[in-house]
């Protein structure tokens, strides 16, 4: 894809630039942010979306707050209110504060010393997401029996939802790039429609091919044998593996349970919330009802109807079969520990210091488990 | 509510007058169709939907071609024909077919008789969906300790989906008018909304309290525990249980399974085909992409995206707790036969001759079985 989600912008007054993803696929368009309330805007509004974007945009954020802070004199407690403003401007991906996070100690350092570890944050989830890429594409061959896989995904996870390359999305790239996608199933990904947008879009760029369904339709498409494997992000991956993300993956996981289907979720380490024991804990935002009582501008409901309108669920760990991240790949369903995570081949097992919430004697371990029979 | 789905007017030019329900809810617009090829073209497009709703239009149908092959000379051959392209109309709803078959045999008598034969379907509807609506309002009540229900319902399968009163709908009517609904959950059932723009109507109607949300949204609200029984339609119910219905019916059955909460599956017994011995034997319509791909006009994928578009899906008989016709409550779950039907009230047991695919031998009989532990 050439195109760039999340990039920052030098100038008098720098920016945070992002393209517009609510006017895709129609329109590429984008949005400079030069102050936080401007970036809280488009991060509510999901101008900008996807988990690892949104951690991108936590980190340079930062430094965006700093530099606005030194432009209109504001105090330290002014600078701290806002930087709070913007983690909090989304509940349930974990990945915006951790991105904060990361560029929160270079304050006091001055700009260009959080700039660096801004950039870094952005380098590093391209590298992961082509790393677990990797590891993924390996795990679902050694899972999956058809050489020609038949794939189903849900909203969006590629270039779009992380600074490049993507996640679950990744894993399709690789295994295209390895002869191995006979089809994409695309959930349209109600209410706004991630999947029909944006990935559709992603995947017509890479010539791979796909067909794009209502999302209720995913499954009697994995009951009739229509699908060899679901693969799906994550916005906060809790210790035990239970999996916050996208409304409608766990209607999927259980499908898959259902028909012996692997279902895969694929994020970078950064959406493991070790600190978050189970998803019980995960707070689950609830958006405007406007968002499924409209579309385009049109209602779809009578007058004055109410909506319910939650933006994630929650997937139990029982019902994942891996959790893919550059650290390697986890199995929820034999073994519910984050932390047990498999060894990633040697490039990429050794986390650099201070890259995630992991850290701090958090490092994965080679573990000596049993294999979930193929 | 103060509308008619179907009804019958007289006239030189007789004909079949719908309410289009593609028009719903912004405007109540009537469809006159004098002829065969206007009613083909107004129930592929899905001016009138639902199961019952198609048995009414199938019978209504057959009169309608007796007096066009009247009006424009047709031969015994091409009236045959025409009956034919009416009832393959569409393939998965087993009413359509049935309605016709109700009617055919009197077609030698002349008009009137094929009339009043099809204005006893219609009757008969209304009669059967008033008694299914409180032999499931009894089952759920016996198996639902909460005294007000928070219900989900998926499509619409109410008085706009029948002649009247409604099937699934019909029991959450009967439910409120016990008192004993709290919150009905409703499916907006992409691709064609027929739960946001009919259903949301209905229950606005009836005053009774409602949200509407998108389908993925069904299976994380069921695993939080927000929902007490799943109720829908079906448009073909096999012999074993197995039950056809919109897409999106089987992904709710699996949720339920997996949170113990109560499936019930609420249809007329003309929706009932003892000659389909289960699921894998029914066809599953797949219709238009362009029903996918956009929505009110708009565009919602990139320009030449292909869809999957399967108006159906089967729920296996394994996942359904209960079907409740006028006949009786079967519990598939329990025991995989539709002849096992659980003996109604003596008002309601003994159907009318020639009422059904069960005439021949199949009346439901007393069986004795054990109950569903509640």
């Amino acid at each position: 894809m050439a195109i760039t989600t999340v990039e920052w912008l030098e100038g008098d007054v720098p920016a945070v630039r992002l393209l517009d993803q609510t006017r895709l696929p129609g329109e590429e368009v984008y949005i400079e942010a030069p102050d936080v309330s401007t970036l809280v805007c488009a991060i509510r509004r999901l101008a900008v979306r996807g988990a690892p974007a949104l951690g991108a945009v936590g980190a340079l954020g930062v430094v965006l707050a700093l530099a606005q802070a030194r432009r209109e004199g504001w105090d330290e407690r002014h600078l701290r209110r806002e930087i709070g403003r913007l983690r909090d401007a989304r509940p349930t991906a974990v990945n915006l504060g951790w991105g904060v996070d990361r560029v929160l100690p270079l304050v006091t350092q001055g700009p260009a010393a959080a700039l660096a570890e801004a950039r870094r944050v952005l380098a590093e989830d391209e590298a992961a997401n082509r790393r677990l890429s990797q590891l993924g594409a390996d795990w679902l061959l050694a899972h999956c029996p058809r050489r020609s896989l038949r794939l189903l995904t849900h909203c969006n996870t590629g270039t779009l939802a992380t600074t490049a390359w993507g996640t679950a999305l990744g894993i399709v790239r690789e295994l295209h790039g390895r002869g191995a996608v006979g089809l994409v199933h695309v959930d349209e990904t109600r209410p706004l429609l991630q999947g029909a947008r944006l990935t559709a879009w992603e995947l017509a760029a890479d010539g791979i091919d796909h067909v794009v369904q209502v999302d209720s339709a995913a499954p009697g498409a994995i009951l009739r044998g229509l699908v060899d494997a679901v693969i799906i992000g994550a916005d906060r991956i809790a210790a035990n593996g239970d999996t916050a993300n996208k409304v409608g993956s766990v209607g999927l996981a259980l499908a898959c349970a259902d028909a012996g289907v692997p279902f895969v979720v694929a994020a970078p380490w950064s959406t493991v919330d070790l600190a978050t024991p189970d998803g019980s804990a995960i707070a689950i935002e609830e958006r405007d009802a406007a968002e499924v009582t409209s579309h385009a501008g049109v209602p779809t409901t009578p007058a004055g109807t109410r909506a319910f309108n939650p933006a994630f669920d929650v997937t139990p760990a029982r019902l994942v079969d891996a959790v893919v991240t550059e650290r390697g790949v986890a199995e929820p369903k034999l073994r519910p520990d984050m932390r047990l995570t498999e060894p990633a081949a040697p490039a990429a097992t050794a986390p650099s210091p201070g890259a995630g919430p992991s850290s701090s004697g958090n490092s994965p371990r080679a573990a000596s488990r049993s294999r979930r029979p193929s």
